[in-house]
């Protein structure tokens, strides 16, 4: 019974701001922390020490003052558990203000216990008919409004022949708006507006709450007929993300930053790595030249991430947002290509009562540029 | 039925590095961004402008290239979701690097729709039999150990008369030692040592994975007759916390902070005061001149926030913690006065098989100091 069977590793890289004099104590030091968490000489068991400790796998000057750390972790400390996953990771290592958690290199064997997105872009792209082009997306705004008022914009969007009509991520189970009524509503003015196109414009309403609430709500959705949901899940935590996922085989998952900045986490990791891994069919995240900060490097990499291929699951739509305007439309899709959602949201409301002509060019622009 | 009634609103600070000809720009855009997300000119309806979109309460030179910006942002948009409490404080701007957020200021009824901690200090005190005396804390490790060694570790902290035990925060529901295997020889070690003593130490499970994996284990920690559970509010979602301390009024909560230095939001907020009001009886930080970087003033703030008079919630106990030394006793409790709870962990481990002597030596020293 023990020791148990040798342990696989995965890598975690971590960036860690160093002079050449410190690094390689500061690796072991990160090794130590992100495993047993304990001086190892007050350790006797030898399959801890040769199997669970953290071992340190390589460092590279970065030659900014920073150097990149490869730290092999034990898979068995991870388990099958997500929220474990970033527990072990960066938990405490998240409390040095000079680390970055870089990337996470997740073994086979991770992956198929997560299983990443339900359905992955070319479900996605089946469900619009939309084989080729890039797919287009807005959001219900403004927090506040009552269920009715989002009902009439969510058919506003749906008459402009949009793909997906989100909540805004602030769009919880107020008293003002309860997420029974606004979903309802809004269900129905998507379906309203899709009889006037025939197009399956699809509605994402966003849940909130504990694990059983929202569950609840995706009950909901699915009595509604939806098939799309939104989560922010640096908000409900990894393992509700995954729990729910699970639960919901033939929903899609669209994956919102709330509170996912506030890391020091690489977003390309993050957003685009294991939000997917986690079950993102989507994953939102804010565009350069918007009202974010993100680099096109950053921006590049991460969309890579969502939609590489990575052996065993699917890949997920890369939703570059925040402060998006149509007349980006032609730049945005050249940088990211076709398997992308736009999401214009603000800036289509500015439109008024012209919200759905507006959504139209949002549309048409999209559809141009894909034929193009 | 609309519009509903005013709505209170709750001042939300951030720290904003910004030069002063932005920054009142900067501070209408963070109020906007909390609250309505998209552009004030499309919005019609008169009560979401006057109630829900966030307003600018004050700016502040902070003299060092960064504003304190006050936000009061309406009550209504939170409701009861503890999840949604940190989405409209900081979802999107967690995403802008310059933004840190310094501080909520909590009003009464939000307060009492989160609750607090179920026991706070005095009943902690109470069940220990301790009633001025600061209080002790060690931890079980390291990760990798079956439970029937953990569960002798367990013994031997108890035989030396500590307060708590708790597991490492790595300790989760892993293949080479399962949950209900190690609780219960940890739990049953502890009783062993409290017979020898007659103190009554009290062992606190890591609770990890889903809510439901998160109840059921809480649920197996009371069949084994304990009082306290620990957990990760950053890994497990605020929701999840709040969840477990309802269902659960008997148990006291330790709250860790893993994934929560990966933030911008200031510790004595987050660690201090949000954990506290969302349950945390004790609340775990990384000490300053230990292994993290905490200056004395943020643990004093911190601690300041954890146990401060607020009317309606009970105080909780502040734990600092990551490094520390028996020889630091007196200066730690110098600093942080005896409503407080010493954390060693490692470093009472290097004692190996003196280990009870060691945590002896911890508890007297402790109480020596408490009664001199």
């Amino acid at each position: 019974m023990w020791p148990p069977p040798t342990t696989t590793r995965f890598t975690v890289t971590y960036h860690v701001r160093a002079d050449a004099a410190s690094i390689e104590q500061r690796a072991q030091g990160i090794a130590v922390e992100q495993s047993v968490e304990m001086p190892l000489a007050a350790i006797d068991d030898p399959w801890v020490l040769s199997d669970i400790v953290g071992a340190v796998e390589g460092i590279e000057d970065l030659g900014d003052g920073r150097f990149s750390v490869g730290i092999g972790l034990a898979l068995d400390t991870v388990g099958r558990d997500a929220g474990q996953l970033l527990n072990m990771a960066f938990g405490n290592t998240s409390l040095h203000d000079d680390v970055t958690l870089a990337d996470i290199d997740l073994p086979p064997d991770l992956l198929g216990v997560f299983g990443g997105p339900n359905q992955g872009i070319e479900a996605l792209r089946h469900g619009l008919h939309a084989r080729n082009r890039a797919l287009t997306g807005s959001a219900l705004k403004p927090q506040g409004l009552p269920p009715a008022k989002l009902g009439q914009l969510a058919e506003q969007f749906a008459r402009g022949g949009l793909d997906f009509v989100k909540d805004d991520h602030g769009l919880a189970d107020q008293d003002y708006s309860r997420y029974a009524d606004r979903v309802r509503a809004c269900a129905e003015g998507i379906r309203r507006g899709t009889r006037a196109t025939g197009h399956p414009t699809r509605y994402v309403p966003s849940l909130s709450g504990n694990l059983d609430q929202m569950r609840a709500q995706a009950v909901l959705a699915r009595e509604e007929g939806l098939d799309c949901l939104l989560l922010a899940p640096m908000i409900c935590g990894f393992a509700t993300f995954q729990t729910l996922r699970r639960e919901f085989p033939g929903m899609a998952f669209m994956a919102h930053p709330s509170l996912g900045g506030a890391t020091r986490i690489a977003p390309d990791l993050l957003i685009g790595k294991l939000f997917r891994v986690m079950g993102g069919d989507a994953v939102i995240f804010p565009n350069f030249g918007g009202r974010f900060g993100y680099s096109p490097e950053t921006c590049r990499r991460l969309a890579d991430n969502a939609r590489g291929v990575v052996h065993g699951i699917r890949p997920a739509l890369p939703v570059p947002a925040g402060g998006m305007t149509l007349d980006r439309t032609r730049e945005i899709l050249d940088f990211y290509g076709p398997d992308t959602m736009l999401l214009i949201g603000g800036n289509l409301l500015m439109a008024r009562e012209n919200i759905a002509r507006e959504a139209e060019r949002f549309a048409r622009a999209v559809g141009d540029w894909s034929l193009g």
